[in-house]
């Protein structure tokens, strides 16, 4: 499982504060953190008005790739910001993200053709979230034919399905996982990224529904996850949905996480 | 999910310990204590030898039932001792349990041919634990015809295809999670049932597996387990996965379950 961690976004109420303010220490201390706990990539979100976005982006993204080495997962939803901040991060990371929504492929796919960035790309189009599997999984053929046409191997690309509340859902997670395993029978190269929590949306002990829908994911063949990699739980049914997939030998890795003091039951102190 | 509670098993030391000492009061703790923590059967296995199993049975099957009013989990590996610690049940519960090996089948199924008890079913046989999924499923449609035979109904069958220990496995949890799913897709009606913590054993922070491949399970078709209905992390598992599986309109269940304070972090006190 590809982690990229979440927290420095200004989305978070104390990370937008801690931007406001120009608070270096929050900053450096979510990425030196999410470092320690295993993330792959730090994703980086400044989560403030467009004009601001590039500047404040400048900021973060030095304070973070002083405190630490991980690839950036640069985030914003303005392609625009996208390109312009590229020049700040030190080596190509994940670029967070395109759909087949207005012209962003068209403006992040030319400046990332000839590069190792790696893209996040959303199974949404023009109109929105499809309603249906078979809708997304178009809108992930149309991905791939953009892709294709820029000469990014597909190994670069992160297709994200769209995780959606669980709560107003008709069918539980039958969509998501659909057009998680019909991506992956049509295409086993790409990874299959998710925004894990957003399943849990308006229900209580979110934890709970959050390790169940990721453990169901991996199942259904994502490898990738945007989600706090602080949070013990969540690595646990990580580490315990691979074993269970026949994805760790003989549970070494399990077991290996457990003996380091990673998973499990926290230790009283 | 329909839980049979595992506590009242002399095979775990204290209960075993209780039942050597006739403590009355332990057996009746758990089989309160389980009724209270929402099972749906109590299993009763006296695990002593069996020239004593049946009047062991006779003594807890008494306790349990002045205590709750639950039905009955009747469990021995001996054939001879279910058929006469039948008439200390007093209503029809389930059997635990026959397979196709020796002569279970033959000694129990027309013992309960007539009446409305239900019968948990090994995907074993004469030759063990069949090694591939293939295998079980023979095994399973055999176990069908013999039903079949003695005009006892598919939907009081509880079939179990076998939980083994995951950290032996060289594929993870794929050959049970198929037999599940090729029951599921022979057959409607029957039940699937598994002894949940079987998976874990020999693993280090067995309750993060054991609710890891309980979610799974759920998801691939099962609809029963042998577990532990005290334990609150598993409770939780289940709700999440009955949740995340369209089975639980809109997080009813999942939601009142949080309300009624029997899932997601425990309030301290």
């Amino acid at each position: 499982m590809i982690i990229i961690g979440e927290k420095l976004n200004g989305s978070i109420p104390k990370v937008g504060a801690a931007i406001a303010a120009r608070d270096e220490e929050t900053i450096v201390r979510l990425a030196k953190q999410q470092t320690e706990a295993g993330a792959d990539y730090l994703d980086v979100c400044a989560s403030v008005e467009e004009s601001k976005e590039v500047e404040t982006l400048e900021w973060m993204l030095k304070l973070v790739q002083d405190a630490s080495d991980l690839p950036i997962c640069l985030d914003s939803p303005s392609p625009d910001t996208i390109v312009s901040a590229i020049p700040f991060v030190k080596k190509p990371g994940l670029i967070n993200s395109v759909s087949m929504e207005g012209n962003k492929i068209e403006k992040i796919f030319p400046v990332i053709a000839n590069t190792s960035w790696k893209c996040v790309a959303l199974c949404s189009d023009e109109k929105g979230i499809p309603a249906t599997a078979e809708e997304r999984l178009h809108v992930f053929d149309r991905i791939i034919a953009a892709a294709d046409e820029y000469n990014i191997s597909h190994d670069r690309l992160f297709i994200d399905p769209l995780v959606e509340m669980l709560c107003t859902s008709e069918d539980g997670i039958a969509t998501v996982v659909d057009t998680i395993k019909g991506i992956r029978e049509r295409n086993q190269k790409v990874h299959i990224i998710g925004a894990i929590s957003n399943i849990s949306f308006n229900l209580p002990a979110r934890a709970l529904i959050n390790q169940t829908f990721a453990t169901l994911a991996i199942a259904a063949g994502m490898d990738a996850g945007v989600l706090d990699p602080m949070n013990r739980g969540m690595r646990g049914a990580i580490y315990a949905a691979e074993a269970c997939m026949g994805l760790d030998d003989y549970c070494m890795e399990y077991i290996g996480a457990f003996r380091e003091g990673r998973i499990g039951p926290q230790k009283k102190a």
